[in-house]
């Protein structure tokens, strides 16, 4: 049972893996790196979060580069946009945030709990959730040179912040872990989405 | 007494993130970021740079992650900022040169002692001293994809340099280590708020 | 015998360190940055691969913090270039070209090698080599609020990531380690000259 939750997770987390290096080598593709400047945006962007965060709370290695498999998937991911760039611009933008939406919520939620297997303070741990899930998009617009997305428009960082909150308040009121999890990760993915269609930003100073 | 020493050294060090938080959400204002955006630019301005320290002398997780009160004050600053904007605007900028004067001096002391505590060699105290003074800032300027301002103008980094620098040689003439940090601090302190007042520059390769 | 190949191997590493921060500090002069950014760009772009690399499979503190005869060549390659500007504008592209292959070779096999010393898998060896040789000049790059160069044109992380790649499969078919190493570097020198001479490119996604 316990192993079949783990082979779960790892495919959900694989998953996530995957959508958000195709979103960084669409990044690239945009800003017109070469094959070798796209993989790197994919790689950053796929595990960039989790990798700042494993170097955070001292467990490096950080686990997407104990295991191989992490960084295949990635480089698979910019491969796809490579080659199929034409397939790629023609998914439906709704497709993509619907699937962007599920990897931010699930990598929030994952930090979320190792933060807390690592003993960090609940506080902080909303803050490692929340790092996981937006890190990567931050690492791949620095690349960029540009200023990271998520300071500055759409409710995309306050979703993660907000699951992982939720999360953290489950788990206060002795909700077990796992319906937490699933409800932290419910309410990130469906602010995000609802955001998006009702065009919700958060107050700007001047606004 | 210890104690006594421990305490103050926390109010100290508490103070210093505030007004380093307080300046980076100033920064996040005048980008045009939204309130998450300004938040993480108080968060990145105020404990960037003892982060970095902590992760380079393999202290992790960082310090400012295993007490929550760091983030707590860090948030508070940008709080100050986005509800009290139009006060914080009508602070003279010598009040505000001061207090970051202090807080750079503060800094620069704290991770210099830091870096001695773990064991490094004094040359690279001085370093992770700097560090510790100015990484909050410089992630701040890259997150606003800026060149670091630390790097082009004024006798900010070189007053943080020196303060380290003068520390670690007041230990090596054997002056007992708070007498060599408060001289440091002051050294530090002063040669960046004369350096303003008197339009001091460090030479260019042109100049 | 071990001794000497250690005497060697610590020769180079400090010959590689040189000249990449004499480009550090080349490319901060270009920036129109003061004195004290010059030296911040020399010691990025010459260690900052390898504290990326060291931090990430958690060798903290970073050998090149460790010893401070790192940190002191760098600054010496950044003085260098402060002072005595003129001659190094004037020294021809292609012998700067060679060096800094030959800094790259040796960053890339020194970074593989490090990696499959601390268990890391092989083919993350490769990426953490690769990282090892590039990694400094995208921080320069950050720094100067620029998109990195070796995601955009040339074949410059390729090379490095060919070396790696060479070195490891020359471990797999049970080549010595110290002869895969030099069939490596010597793969990744030529294919860095040789592509310059010939202006190889990688493939773009437009392209």
């Amino acid at each position: 049972m316990k192993n079949e939750a783990n082979k779960l997770l790892f495919a959900v987390d694989i998953a996530g893996t995957f959508v958000f290096a195709i979103e960084g080598a669409t990044a690239a593709m945009r800003g017109n790196l070469d094959l070798l400047g796209l993989m790197v945006l994919a790689f950053a962007t796929a595990l960039g979060g989790g990798i700042i965060r494993d170097v955070l709370i001292g467990d490096a290695p950080p686990a997407s580069l104990r295991d191989w498999r992490y960084a295949a998937v990635a480089f698979a991911g910019g491969a796809v946009v490579f080659f199929l760039h034409q397939f790629v611009e023609s998914v439906p933008g709704g497709v993509i945030l619907v699937l962007d939406a599920a990897g931010l919520s699930l990598f929030a939620i994952a930090g979320t709990q190792k933060a807390l297997v690592f003993g960090m303070h609940p506080f902080v741990a909303i803050l490692l959730g929340t790092i996981t899930g937006v890190g990567g998009g931050t690492v791949r617009d620095v690349l960029l040179a540009q200023v990271p997305s998520v300071l500055r428009a759409d409710v995309y960082a306050t979703a993660a912040l907000a699951g992982s909150a939720v999360m953290i308040a489950g788990c206060k009121v002795r909700v077990p872990r796992e319906w937490a999890a699933a409800l932290g990760g419910t309410v990130c993915f469906l602010l995000r989405v609802i955001s998006v269609w009702q065009h919700w930003n958060l107050p700007g100073v001047r606004g």
